[in-house]
């Protein structure tokens, strides 16, 4: 029998993401459809299109929580790899089916395909979230992405959706064409050209750096107007070089965001579904994670492998 | 005869503050008395207490001017060694009197004496202009403030008028009494003491970081709550350290911020006018000069030495 305040969910029509390392834990981006709920289950009742996302566990009672914030909870509870309430260990979406508190559950709107909306639930929020806090969603404003992979990418969409001017940096000039033919930027920039990097400075209201390696700030920083804002999503494990007087001169500030309360996840997967916004993703089967695992590692996949695994794995009974 | 829109202003009550090395340039705060008017000044007349702070020129037509925020116009002139619209080199407040436009002309409320008002125009600001456009002015904030030199006791006191609850950071702990008794400060931390700086983890809404000299980033970040704003305001010569993780895991931020536009000048100084704010500082003669720069090497000032000009410097037929 459930407990009174969460739902199971099937993974039967497909999914869920294979996991990009981050710092030393995994992540997870889950949907499914709900087969069972629990009494006291409000929010969702069987056959509804549902989604898990980083979290599954929060305290529910510190300022954070209180202001929606659950991923800024002190005492959240990562969806993989993390000591649940009860003590055992949370495996993500590792199954054919998960339990969790309706709270931590995502609805997805009807015209959102299972597959795409699953990356939606960490690399869409980590990307959505900082430019609404941020203030970057306005219309008209001129916002860059540093990077160009499973972030980068939906930071692109979602730019757009907002009405942004988007110019993509990358150290790499063979996904200039992906990122303004497939993706819709509206321009690129080589990092390492110092020429295209001089022609841009202080052209952009916004940056969402998505590096995770380590890499120069003064060039980043560079590119903003005054009063411009870079939003740091990668994370990378050195620490950076920090130029204070760049910061000084134009009232510029550097930033962290950290994937998005529950609320706004919902409102992130709502904006999506109505802006047609979906990652590009690579469906598997179960039987094809240890390949895509070493494709992963050299970031051979545009840009999410997502597991089907309601067809590929057998339920248990 | 004066061009139409200037005023000459006579340092004959007394003043202007000494310099204090910024990169490598000097800058200035200077008050005294409007001795004569161009035909088309409008906002002051002979007789007024007025002040000159770091700004006497910048392009008036980009979108920093048009938003009153002149301090970062691309083409501002400093007032002291840059160059002016004439080709000529600005030497700020070094002399018996000065010639500038009404429109960096700051009004000097009745109740400010002119000697406390020079300090205002560059220490002063520095720290109102970032309390006040992060937010970080309204009451019941904790606010921290690092180094207490010439901005550090301005922002300490700034940030008590808004109410806020303040808290040094230092790495002197003989500043502790002049902190909390002399200031007004509520608490003061030994920066180098792990065990202080470990019980004050995650209890500053913001911090404004005076400090000049290359210090860590990471334990003052650690200060800042979820959401937490660390403004600089000093500027190392050398890049800082800058660990993303902390800025992630709790929306925090780090900005720069430089003096303010004119507007806000004026603001802060009917502002400190009428809060009683004032800098501390010890009043000289002009053959003091030399000694007072030794003393300024040495940090041997509490906080700002003031120029008695008009009473030691002969002035000029």
């Amino acid at each position: 029998m459930l407990q009174t305040l969460v739902c199971k969910i099937e993974f039967q029509g497909l999914i869920h993401l294979i996991l990009i390392t981050w710092p030393t834990k995994y992540r997870h981006e889950i949907a499914g459809i709900v087969t069972e709920v629990g009494s006291k289950v409000q929010k969702f009742k069987v056959g509804d299109k549902v989604g898990v996302g980083c979290l599954v566990g929060s305290c529910r009672s510190c300022q954070s929580c209180h202001d929606n914030l659950e991923n800024y909870c002190s005492s959240s509870i990562l969806t993989y790899s993390a000591k649940n309430i009860d003590g055992t260990i949370t495996y993500g979406g590792y199954s054919d089916s998960m339990v969790a508190d309706e709270h931590f559950v995502i609805s997805i709107p009807d015209n959102l395909p299972l597959d795409a909306a699953a990356p939606l639930l960490c690399a869409g929020i980590t990307v959505y979230s900082p430019l609404r806090y941020f203030g970057l969603d306005k219309p008209g404003l001129h916002i860059g992405v540093v990077g160009l992979g499973g972030l980068g990418h939906m930071a692109v969409k979602f730019a757009k959706a907002f009405g942004a001017k988007v110019t993509v940096i990358s150290t790499s000039p063979n996904k200039k064409e992906e990122a303004i033919q497939n993706l819709g930027a509206d321009s690129f920039l080589i990092s390492r050209d110092p020429d295209q990097m001089q022609a841009a400075i202080g052209t952009l209201d916004g940056i969402i750096d998505t590096v995770s390696a380590f890499h120069p700030l003064l060039p980043v920083i560079s590119l903003l107007k005054s009063h411009g804002k870079l939003v740091m999503v990668g994370a990378p494990e050195q620490p950076l070089e920090l130029p204070v007087f760049p910061l000084l001169l134009g009232r510029k500030l550097i930033a962290g965001s950290n994937i998005g309360g529950l609320k706004e996840t919902q409102e992130m997967i709502d904006f999506a579904a109505k802006h047609n916004i979906k990652p590009e993703i690579e469906v598997i089967p179960i039987d094809y994670v240890n390949t895509a695992i070493e494709r992963l590692l050299k970031a051979d996949v545009k840009y999410r492998f997502v597991i089907d695994i309601g067809n590929t794995l057998k339920p248990s009974s």
